[in-house]
């Protein structure tokens, strides 16, 4: 083993510390606790305890949570109604759709329904653009996390090649136009791209985004590379085969452990910075 | 000389000429001509050529033209409060937007004062969004008119390596997002790529878009690639060397008489969309 880690557990831990202060200073200030509503549809248990997870972690770092819980035959407009009634409610302040939601509902008219300035997943259209942009606005979870990941380990962006394995709108695109917007030289890479492996083994940094246990190979990649896991598979198992890459990358994230607390952090230092604009 | 002429001279035409039949089809159904409006800041004479040129071909195609000329020194809320009023004046389907603005404005809150719905030169960060996630929208004129030259001249896009040097939000970004829809491998490159030539002679398709004379050179070009010129620089050059580049190219882009005239015909069938839109 070659590779050092990167973890953000500790990092998330401080990103957490500070967004509670922030909320302690907003209780203090305006008597109003900041807000997170978890919108979860659906019984799948995976999702259901991500959105445990989540509202465990805002209750740490004093943020209030809304459960908003919907069976799995729930309908578009449905889902529409009650994400529209959470984004006028004044009392919550960020809102969160877990993701995924049931094969019948589009998916796209729901995320549409948080207000923009409830949208501290950054799962908008607009969040989008203003990532692509390079505009301020809130940032996709887990792009917006792995980011933060590799500036606190200095990872040099400007110019080096990134390769994006997978290309989903809210994990894959949004983390190549963040990388994009840091100077990055940037690949989409999908199901139908070409000699994968070859290509990966072009990159400086790779981010692995599929959904596929252990589908990135030691020997896929170039020596010396930074391996960002967003993978999270059945068994706690990455979309990167772990023991064979960190045999030849510089740095990589384990998985659990690497890029999942910092998601969880980026949304609720995202919740209170909502809560802020709201309130002040 | 070895390349085909991808010409979209001809194809242009017939865009437009099917999108006059579809605006005279208006006219005689609603008594109403579908009306492009065209918003000019300042005095830059290739601008104002630009916008002259989308009138004329405009009025051909029976699609009326409402011009707005504004002072170089425009402000950013005058030029908003202006794109507001055409936004609402239901006499107007489509509103153009001529870039680049004089350097005091703030050309993003411009764009963003164009009703989604008369966006017909795809410029919103709701239109990019909508191409970078595959879903149906008006697209940025040049991009969205390169993808239809493509089509037209049958060139292969899935699994293909597509790379486009540039990415400014209204060519390069936008050109890269309904590539990799078209389920091509997509590199953005840009100043600060390394090694440039080396990455463009892995590309099957190349898109030149950084506005600099006679750019990329043949030697960077993988023999038999597709190569799209969507620069247009003083004295009708374009971003890549034509004579060196068509030595080694399968297909490519002569400028003018490439990219530009399907850039117009798109504008105007766009424009022609969003009238029987609001009209129907």
């Amino acid at each position: 083993m070659t590779a050092d880690l990167m973890i953000g557990t500790d990092l998330a831990a401080e990103m957490v510390a500070k967004a509670a202060e922030r909320a302690k200073a907003l209780q203090e200030k305006y008597g109003v606790q900041p807000c997170l509503a978890t919108v979860l549809v659906g019984d799948d248990p995976a999702s259901a305890t991500y959105v445990r997870m989540k509202q465990n972690r805002s209750k740490k770092a004093g943020i209030g949570s809304r459960s908003v819980v919907m069976p799995a035959e729930t309908t578009t407009d449905e889902l529409v109604a009650e994400i529209r009634k959470l984004s006028e409610d004044p009392e919550v302040h960020g809102i969160l759709l877990q993701h995924p939601v049931p094969a019948q509902i589009d998916e796209r008219a729901a995320f549409e329904a948080i207000d923009p300035g409830k949208d501290v997943d950054g799962v908008t259209m607009l969040s989008f653009a203003a990532m692509a942009f390079g505009d301020p606005g809130f940032r996709s979870a887990t792009p917006g996390g792995i980011m933060r990941l590799l500036e606190a380990y200095d990872v040099p962006l400007e110019g080096a090649h990134a390769v994006v394995i997978g290309r989903s709108p809210i994990l894959g695109k949004p983390a190549g136009m963040l990388l994009l917007a840091s100077n990055a030289t940037v690949t989409y890479a999908h199901s139908r791209t070409r000699d994968l492996p070859e290509l990966v083994r072009t990159a400086d940094v790779v981010i692995a985004a599929v959904g596929k246990a252990n589908f990135v190979r030691g020997d896929w990649l170039k020596p010396g590379a930074v391996v960002v896991d967003a993978g999270y598979n059945e068994g706690n198992v990455g979309d990167v085969h772990f023991e064979e890459a960190s045999q030849v990358a510089r740095l990589i994230t384990p998985v659990p452990g690497g890029v999942g607390p910092m998601t969880i952090a980026l949304l609720l230092e995202q919740t209170v910075d909502a809560a802020e604009a709201q309130l002040g």
